[in-house]
């Protein structure tokens, strides 16, 4: 399969943890076109382990996201194998953090695109963890933002779970001196595997939505064909960058807040409508209620949903997407 | 450490797999006194990866389980080092069955100790599965059970789980045709690692109690002094054996109830105080309440906790120890 889009190679770019990435390639898909005012531009970032086709599922005529009215710009996350990652770039890829990836987009609008302002900052996830980041990195460039099963920063159990998820792949013996050299098969399975506990809720297996809504005859065939088939062909290296790019995740781990993770939050001055999983395990809605506290403008719709995670991905369940579309719905008529 | 206890061996026993355990040793460990007229026995099963030692914080003078008062007798979980083990066995080990379990359980109490009705079957998350196996297979012989973060059978989400915590062990380099041949240190570590996002809640870290109440100084050193030590030097074997039984446990498969789930259940004539926590991320209280509507004398008592599945662990909060240790006295206390 082949996948179209665009690319913009950045010489220089200098990174938090010190090091500099030279012919840094920042790969995008953009939907619709650019008005003539420039005005009608929404970012829309990916999540971990996907890139742009990931978000499709939010993005046509019949939704808020709609490509005749917006121009929306997808860039890829570094580390996902499309924008500068391990698995294209010459030695050992540096640590990068959602705000390396957050400067970086905001290049890719100001000098490539010409965007100065944005209708709205809209993710998923991880992708949810940069819109909270531009909130606050970019407070006079965003109107609006939309976090979906996201947080500001890394809780600290998530942070728990990542390391499960990594020490199930670095378990494979090919992991050396913190480094893949070959494709470690064994440890991708075992992550996927891991990952399968956390993606969908206690609930979602209870009513069986495994088999009656994703058709999978038992759970083992759910396990393989869910999940080891999102993970077994990534790069594994690919997969720890991005890894630690969550981990470390946190909107105010920056020389503008200092670590001051109130005044991050209240320095989104943007029209919030935050929007995590009734049931989801790593973005817990407790996390979202805290944030929103902090927030001048926010409000908080928690998606009435058993499907965990993933109320947030794919589009797996119409239910969940028609939630999530209504409030992008209205927080887009918000002037 | 020397732990002491008592072995009952069996020269012969019949498996619900078909195989047969020859020479197969029952480890336990007695508190306190049979009284004379031999109706004052509690029995208390042991955890996964756990042994009877693991129960004693539940035990004492100044608590329900008061040995001066009752006869504790502690049988320890096939599979678990001390019991019949891959370990200590030699040839492949046989699958074993909660049901196996209890089977050998009654007779170590009939036949080697004299007891004929038990005040109470108590125990935790996989010992609770055996005190409700224990009130459907011997419904007369149990007056009361008290099953404490643990389910009737394995969940299909804990089945999840479970298969994630055993992929990271098994994709260790040393696993090969379904077996440990050598001690497996990175395995181990990273099943260690995954089973951390699983036995406290997210609601526990958010408030830090991995530092303020554990005292570790980070988590980090959470993993590594908590987790990493409880199964480092476990036989990776024995873990296999106890994960295959936990993740097929099933209180109505048997010969008895033949897959009838609400029929096992309906049969507990025991009265029953069913004891999940409030934030348990693998037997959570949504599964106990459905089991106690089948059971004819149950009532739930959510455990008000954000300690999660160790709510029910170890002793580690002192407020839980008081809340279960009240509903066990009370428990108790009925005729």
């Amino acid at each position: 399969m082949t996948i179209d889009y665009d690319v913009q190679v950045f010489p220089r770019v200098s990174l938090q943890c010190g090091r500099e990435l030279h012919d840094c390639t920042l790969a995008f898909k953009t939907y619709g076109e650019l008005n003539a005012r420039r005005d009608n531009a929404i970012l829309f970032p990916t999540w971990f382990a996907g890139n742009h086709t990931h978000n499709e599922w939010l993005i046509g005529p019949d939704k808020a996201l709609n490509p005749s009215r917006y121009f929306i710009v997808c860039p890829n996350l570094l580390g996902n194998g499309l924008s500068a990652s391990p698995s294209n770039t010459t030695g050992r890829f540096p640590p990068v953090t959602i705000c390396d990836n957050v400067r970086l987009q905001h290049q890719l609008l100001t000098q490539r695109l010409g965007i100065e302002r944005l209708q709205l900052a809209v993710g998923t996830s991880m992708g949810a963890i940069q819109t909270f980041h531009w909130g606050a990195l970019y407070p006079e460039m965003v109107a609006r933002i939309a976090p979906i099963c996201g947080a500001a920063r890394c809780a600290r159990h998530t942070s728990v779970f990542i390391e499960g998820v990594r020490a199930a792949l670095t378990a494979d013996a090919g992991f050396e001196d913190g480094w893949f050299h070959a494709h470690p098969e064994r440890g991708l399975r075992a992550m996927a595997r891991v990952y399968a506990g956390w993606g969908f809720s206690q609930a979602f297996f209870r009513a069986e939505l495994d088999r009656t809504a994703l058709g999978f005859s038992s759970l083992e065939e759910h396990i393989v064909r869910f999940w080891e088939e999102a993970f077994r062909s990534q790069d594994a290296n690919n997969l720890l960058t991005m890894l630690w790019t969550w981990q470390n995740a946190d909107i105010s781990a920056n020389d503008v807040f200092n670590g001051d993770y109130a005044a991050a939050l209240a320095t989104i001055s943007a029209k919030a409508v935050v929007m995590p999983s009734q049931t989801d395990l790593y973005f817990p809605p407790e996390d979202s209620a805290l944030e929103v506290q902090h927030m001048p403008n926010a409000t908080l719709q928690v998606i009435p949903s058993v499907w965990g995670h993933f109320a947030g991905g794919l589009g797996v369940n119409p239910a969940d997407v028609t939630f999530i579309d209504a409030r992008l719905r209205e927080l887009l008529s918000l002037d």
